[in-house]
């Protein structure tokens, strides 16, 4: 019998940049030929069927202006592409394209680009490089910080994936102007979250600048962005010390994760998490975490936004209270759900507990009355 | 325009521990009891159809009966099950008995299973732990080291995949002896390798005791075991620094790798590894990288281990050169091989170039003359 100790200790450095601006592609081929990927140069740009005419070819005929190689690798537009059987489409066209170690991704799209992409850059030859190019609001608030990456499967959302993270990231605030309005108030959702849990100017922010920010202002789009990244870089990067804290990011995704299911995807992601959030408020005047000017004023920046405050009718409430169990942060069969304490914090209960044991009868009483 | 730092550097310790010795199920359950892998409770056994009886099910079993819950995940043996499909299928599954992010894999067989089930583990629920339990020679010489692993596809084998470090690797000596003697014997081709580039005691050691290993005896297969873990880990862990350095470890493999394709598999992988090693040591003694002697030392060696040292009569020798572009050293069109200095090293060629261009003329004339 003998050991033999593989001693694998070192120091890892993964921080990039998050540029936060208007029309950045000459920023990235400038970033490229500057050696932000040191030398690499070929390049697989993959985005979906939507972004692909707007902002996919105009990147890949922009690298290759540069002199670089680029190919375009381009998926159906939806939450149904986020599969394996893209990411796998999309290896197999990369490899008959004669991509190899030597590349890196460049994702131009939203949330399901760039989690889809950085899965396949971080196995494709065993991880190379990727950069995120984000084209929506949502993308900037939720991809930008974080490294996450995933697919979905028929019985788990988001479990097949990586943490893997960019070499930098662009938030183009000036492709905000071509999502349709009701996409733009999607997006905000997860803004009014973070400032909901971590930044009360980030709030009144939002309360003063509703039109501006939905008419794609770039003041104050790129005040906006640049907190999503601070309020999501802070709790993800103390979670690393501080246990669970990462939990705080799904206040409103309990009922939100669940009603957006039941809805059959008729809800938005966002509006579901905007009703999420008005259910955890609710419950949190009952229990004391907040008042009930509080809940009023989240519920009118809700509702300014043009977001759902209110559960539809033709959500069944039965089905919405069963799902509610399918929630990551169900222990041992119980419901537990994170709560903001007034606005622009989160509470906790006990030492780095951030999630509260909710009874059923808790929840249900709200969702019914809603 | 606003820029966002994302700091992201900090320590990671991914060290783990290599035991080898006989029937270590028993050491297997102890460490997992003791915290090995932090209060995980919940294990996916992952092994092959070959492996299963053998190893698969009472390692299972010895997890169940210590307390834990264990379930047993079975992929028909063989390198065709090395491919996206068959980790789909686990993935499955895994989901189907209800894994979820608080479990660990362990990956009970050979190399395929050990680049599978790592592959598996590297993505499941972004990243949970993989214990590796080795049963061939060939997965403890290759696998214990480096924390590759991958699938293949149609278009490029091993391509796919992940730098996923285990928790641990059991190198259970007692398995070798339910290996048929075929197989036994092709394991050694990659211990030879390694004795030839960085290892001149180990070649030695292989001279006088090929009998003691062949016949399975402890403390000879401890030996050769622990050697393998030295010279890899040496290799793996000096790469860090020095660019290119793990293309050592491609010794015999660029004429290896194209007989082992062009024989259509007849030729196992450590047969094809077997004559490369032949070929590079008779072009090294036209180049005068080594001696005679020393060629003939060696191939002394293998044909006393029981590898082939000739090309069989069946290969289509031209397709046999054609074949050695498709080698990853390749460049710019142009063969690279790795030459051993004498035994025990390798040639350098310049500051940190291990692979010499080498005209086709020059491996076409050895490749003929055996």
């Amino acid at each position: 019998m003998k050991t033999f100790q593989v001693e694998l200790k070192k120091v890892v450095d993964d921080s990039y940049e998050v540029q936060i601006g208007k029309d950045l592609i000459r920023d990235l081929v400038e970033d490229l030929k500057n050696g932000l990927l040191n030398g690499i140069k070929k390049f697989a740009v993959i985005t979906d069927s939507n972004v692909a005419p707007l902002y996919g070819e105009p990147v890949c005929e922009a690298i290759k202006k540069a002199g670089f190689l680029a190919e375009l690798f381009v998926f159906p537009a939806g939450e149904k592409s986020k599969v394996r059987k893209t990411k796998e489409e999309l290896e197999d066209a990369m490899l008959q394209k004669g991509f190899r170690r030597d590349c890196a991704v460049i994702a131009v799209g939203g949330g399901v680009v760039t989690d889809l992409a950085g899965f396949v850059a971080g196995t494709f030859g065993r991880g190379v490089p990727v950069v995120n190019y984000a084209t929506s609001n949502l993308a900037a608030a939720d991809a930008s910080i974080g490294g996450k990456t995933a697919v979905d499967t028929d019985l788990a959302t988001n479990l097949i994936g990586l943490i893997y993270q960019p070499k930098k990231v662009y938030v183009d605030i000036a492709t905000w102007k071509t999502l349709p309005m009701e996409h733009r108030i999607n997006g905000l959702a997860e803004t009014v979250k973070h400032a909901c849990l971590a930044d009360y100017e980030l709030f009144c922010y939002l309360e003063d600048h509703t039109e501006e920010i939905l008419n794609c202002k770039e003041e104050e789009c790129v005040y906006i962005s640049e907190h999503n990244c601070m309020v999501k870089y802070q709790v993800v990067m103390k979670d690393e010390k501080e246990k669970n804290l990462r939990e705080i990011l799904n206040l409103g995704h309990t009922v939100g994760r669940a009603i957006e299911t039941v809805s059959g995807y008729q809800l938005l992601h966002g509006q579901a998490v905007s009703i999420g959030l008005m259910a955890q408020a609710r419950l949190g005047v009952q229990l004391g975490f907040m008042t009930e000017e509080e809940l009023l004023r989240l519920e009118r920046l809700l509702v300014k936004i043009g977001l759902p405050v209110t559960i539809p009718s033709y959500i069944n409430k039965e089905e919405l209270i069963q799902k509610l169990y399918t929630d990551k942060k169900v222990r041992d069969g119980k419901l537990r759900f994170v709560f903001e304490k007034g606005i622009g914090e989160v509470m906790t209960f006990g030492e780095e507990v951030y999630a509260r044991p909710t009874a059923e009868e808790e929840i249900r009483a709200i969702i019914e009355e809603m």
